[in-house]
């Protein structure tokens, strides 16, 4: 076995000094390896021309690793997707890292090499960081941040405004998997069943439908707040309404059964590898054929349609065969999921 | 007075639903109005020609208000300064916020103030961001992260690379103000006299010289480490040696009195508003000249030379007439400073 360079993290790998630039070389630096990261000047450095999207995205999800991801996988399809639902290519991150005094080394450790291997798999490029360490008791373990930005696809405007009466809604994957499974990762939780998060890079699904399509008006990953707070979200901002059949909705036998167990709504459930579409109704059917063909998206379904505004924003017709409006989240059912 | 629409953070204000919205919309968004962010997209969006500089930066300084700033003004300032070191305009933030489930709606209310007081003198926007709520003894209060991206200006290289034996070292200000003025904040902290922190936003002093002339090679601001760790940092970069003055070392009595009473020395306490420049031996005394015209450079001083590499980086010429090296800070006199 290979002899850890420490122990634990302590308040020195945050001060400035000798401490932490041991730690950045012999870890972050060795782990992210790219030419831009390794001026270690006060910003990176680059250009990027066209129409840029940036965007920030903290995770504080507890516990750091659980069933299908941890909280550096997660961080880094976070902000991916992010940049995706926007239209946009990712290019490069930056990481904020804030460990806890007395952080167990190989934790850190596993939690960079997870970071590093999903930026690779997105060819994106962690470029610049910082790392703080806060005394024991100060923080949880470990808090991410990472920013990052992308460049939009040429020609295409992905934008709430664009969306009409009658554009069909689809949903690219089974939902409510990343929040239960954050859930049952939790001490004293057992569900009797083991459920994976969905967290995922989506970038290989959907990008390709960006740049070779026109189809997709509009795209948000319904993470915290889950599918209900999304779809609310979209209304919103375009001034319309939706009814979605429940029936449709993609969720396992699983995440069903679990979330009876606990009294959750599973439309109300974070994901993190899932995306809502808004598209032309003539797009829908071979969106999500094309979908489909990729392991992301095999469970793809178009579960609604955008509406003239009605007194309500979103409807939905029940598995009873009873309409109801479906709200945003009104309470937090669970915390620092991500 | 006017009524608070909430007492205390809650863990709902972080759950993606409707509380969250009530505070983006209700705080955020109205302090930080600007166009990019209204979107309230996945991410912003925009187009920035020429080479970019892009940086992020944590800050967990603990107490949050202190003598001369607080954690607001610390974090838009802090990040500027890194953008400003790189040669580059700033011009957009994301701003990403961790708060504790408990956290007095006030404070965060004056943070955010802070925040969008700092951004609107420098003419910097928050076009993107994030909330998250962990839950009480999770974090200590308020963890804030700003990344920011900048326009490098046009024809300037600023870089360790260009730097050359005879190239003088200057200092833009009084150093050791931050970190004692952070340390007095603590409770059970009495020096008997104030000292105020230094932070300040130094885009006004110092991107003029960069795009009016040619005369600096490099820049970085001494935070975390202090000077004596920057310039190891420097020496480190350019593979050459520098040796400083100490009696040029601008150091104000209070804070030299402080030090010598709490035994630390002051070429390793954080600064916030200061820049060491590295400049052509012919331009030295020019842009000195020029420094001391604005109010954050009155006591700019050159404090030392470039040398060919010695054995060791950095020597010290002391008070007492002997030479010393002066090493990394390779302790942690000081955690949570910023």
């Amino acid at each position: 076995m290979k002899a850890l360079p420490y122990e634990k993290i302590a308040l020195g790998h945050g001060s400035g000094g000798r401490l932490m630039h041991e730690l950045i070389r012999g870890l972050l630096l060795k782990k992210f390896n790219n030419p831009i990261l390794k001026e270690l000047s006060d910003s990176a450095v680059f250009a990027l021309p066209g129409r840029l999207a940036f965007t920030t995205d903290s995770f504080v999800v507890s516990p750091l690793f659980f069933s299908g991801a941890d909280i550096g996988k997660l961080a880094v399809c976070g902000t991916i997707n992010d940049l995706v639902m926007s239209g946009a290519v990712p290019e490069y991150l930056s990481l904020g890292l804030i460990a806890e005094e007395g952080l167990d080394y190989r934790v850190l450790e596993r939690v960079v090499n997870s970071l590093a291997l999903y930026a690779r798999k997105s060819r994106v490029y962690f470029v610049t960081g910082d790392f703080k360490v806060v005394e024991k008791g100060a923080c949880d373990k470990l808090f991410i941040n990472i920013s990052g930005i992308g460049r939009l696809v040429k020609g295409r405007r992905l934008c709430a405004r664009r969306i009409q009466p009658l554009d069909k809604v689809i949903i690219t994957g089974n939902i409510g998997q990343h929040g239960l499974a954050v859930l049952a990762g939790r001490k004293g939780m057992d569900l009797g069943f083991s459920i994976r998060s969905d967290c995922a890079a989506l970038d290989d699904l959907l990008l390709p439908l960006v740049q070779n399509t026109q189809a997709i008006k509009f795209m948000r990953d319904p993470t915290r707040g889950g599918v209900a707070t999304t779809l609310n979200e979209i209304v919103q901002a375009c001034g319309l309404g939706v009814i979605i059949d429940e029936r449709k909705v993609p969720v396992s036998n699983k995440v069903k059964a679990a979330a009876e167990l606990l009294g959750i709504d599973p439309l109300y459930i974070a994901n993190e590898g899932v995306a809502i579409l808004v598209v032309g109704p003539k797009s829908a059917s071979s969106v999500v054929r094309r979908l489909r063909k990729h392991p992301l998206g095999r469970c793809a379904r178009e579960i609604g349609v955008i509406t003239k505004k009605p007194t309500a924003g979103v409807i939905i017709n029940t598995i009873l065969g009873t309409q109801r409006i479906l709200g945003m989240l009104t309470e937090e059912p669970l915390p620092r999921i991500c």
